[in-house]
């Protein structure tokens, strides 16, 4: 049931496209003016590295997919591609990432203070947008359209909030569910359910029955996020951009760790836990080597895999509700294809 | 011209008053829920400790100088603390500041990345109250008021990003009037203009001149900083709440180290760009203290005070503009009386 190599291809091709849609309004909602140097250009620059634009395809192919004009959805998915990007500053901090998209991630380059206030402009200029939807849409869709991005920010932070405790206090006994839940706040929200619920929303112009995107948003981000986390241990870090091993260094209690001190002796878990207890700049190369081959062993890549797999064949099911009475064409099409997409995608 | 002490005492007295009318909203806006000891606790913990209210003060005492009936201005108060909360969150970590309100800083307790995120969680909890003026001033006048807030939001920012690129680049040239602008924005904006504004608007549910308040926010708000440096610097720090001499640590632009880095001789002005080029943390205590002895000597603060009685003096002739069209009464004489109590209050 896996994708050929023509349909991912053609899932990326339009990806790029539904992205060329709002590059121009993207690059346009930063301002240009004072002060440039610490604010404005360092906003601009971080917008401006293509990340693959999967929140606002989303947004804008739900919007189509519903007989909605794409340019409803214009606003909202340069909104929500704004959004994504003050998350990315402020988690980069917060996780204590130090690469992104193969270079020094913001707060790497300029320090932690002007890196938090870039992130907090791009949530306030994010704003922007979702207030030019009242021309566009009305008051009373530009204010629910509000409102469901209200609801987005908290279970983001939320799920953050989960993911940063649990390494705070060195949790190593976080659950399978416990981190499918932390998921579906911090990625699956914001990710997927979101940008579709508001596609919809303002193709109809109706709020009701936005819930029957949450399944399957749930079972995509989820989906997505584990794909994530394996590229972070497997991918080279040159494609993939991010560290080799990252999420090791930072401690993330991935579905990989978490299947490894269930599956591992008591010595070795007593080890790791050790390890996972040292605050990060403490931790040695050769501890997150030996962590990376205890995975092996256990099979962890595997376990994850299978899991992403199960998440990817849920989100095929869920689809079939949630897009039911959507029209058949190339947005609907692209969403079926996102699934295979965003499991096999290698970057 | 200055107020006597029954007047500052009455200030204090209203200013509590309008505080307690939102008290209750203010606590319920903030979840209860999970998660709750890394983001819910925190953040209501932080909204609990008492401020001044001033910003929620101003708001809801201009929508009673407009006529309006205090209930309209109560969502859009709250959400001025909230935003306010989440602003000295991220401001804390950005200047390093490590006590507020005589006990450490958020950051200071729960590290760097949890306090990130409660800050984040206070800017989108703060939205909801602003949505929720939809069923209480109508859709119209709800998109107006953030409209107005994205606009504040990004003044504020604005501001920050001056502040901050002046400590990272180590200017020693920035002069009065730089000074001046960095505090429109920083400052002014969301303390004093931006809460006049909104209450006028949400009294009349008009959007027409409002900029009739900017000059009288300006001067107050400007003033209000000004003495807020100058007690950061001469303020016992029980009392204050701040660390002693917080700012010289900081190496922050105020206007006593502007006079200073122009008044004393090249040797000393060398050896200040010396102190100031150093990390916070490689700062000598001996150091500071040789600062601040210059700036006594130097007559820094004299010269800051006699600003901030400039400041005040504009104040009180921008107010019989903004508010000429005003009702006498409570309201409008609580609004006239700030200005003193803005440059006279010890805390």
């Amino acid at each position: 049931m896996s994708a050929s190599p023509v349909v991912s291809g053609s899932v990326a091709a339009r990806l790029a496209a539904y992205r060329q849609l709002i590059v121009e309004r993207l690059a346009a909602a930063v301002p240009s003016g004072e002060p440039s140097r610490h604010l404005y250009q360092l906003a601009a620059d971080q917008v401006a590295q293509a990340g693959k634009g999967l929140r606002p395809a989303l947004c804008i192919a739900t919007c189509g997919a519903y007989g909605g004009d794409s340019a409803l959805a214009l606003n909202s998915a340069v909104a929500l591609e704004l959004l994504h990007n003050a998350f990315l500053i402020h988690d980069d901090i917060e996780d204590g990432s130090l690469y992104r998209h193969s270079r020094p991630t913001l707060h790497a380059r300029t320090g932690i203070p002007i890196a938090i206030n870039v992130g907090d402009a791009l949530l306030a200029i994010g704003l922007g947008p979702l207030l030019d939807n009242t021309e566009l849409l009305g008051g009373a869709t530009a204010l629910r359209v509000l409102r469901e991005i209200e609801y987005m920010l908290r279970q983001s932070l939320e799920g953050q909030a989960m993911e940063l405790g649990w390494v705070h206090d060195n949790r190593c006994d976080v659950s399978e569910r416990d981190y499918l839940r932390m998921v579906l706040k911090k990625t699956a929200w914001y990710t997927c359910i979101q940008p579709c619920r508001i596609g919809s929303l303002v193709a109809t112009g109706s709020g009701a029955n936005l819930d029957r995107f949450n399944a399957f948003g749930f079972y995509l981000g989820a989906a997505f996020q584990v794909q994530d986390d394996l590229l972070n241990l497997l991918g080279d870090a040159g494609r993939y951009g991010k560290e080799a091993l990252g999420d090791l260094w930072e401690g993330k209690r991935t579905l990989m760790l978490i299947h490894l001190l269930r599956s591992c002796t008591e010595n070795e878990r007593s080890r790791l836990e050790q390890f996972l207890g040292e605050p990060r700049e403490r931790r040695q190369d050769r501890d997150v080597r030996w962590a990376w081959g205890l995975m092996d062993r256990y099979g962890c890549v595997e376990h994850a895999r299978l899991a992403a797999r199960h998440l990817a064949a849920a989100a095929r099911r869920a689809f079939e509700g949630a897009y039911a009475d959507a029209q058949p064409g190339e947005d609907r099409e692209f969403i079926a294809g996102l699934v295979d997409y965003v499991v096999e995608r290698e970057a």
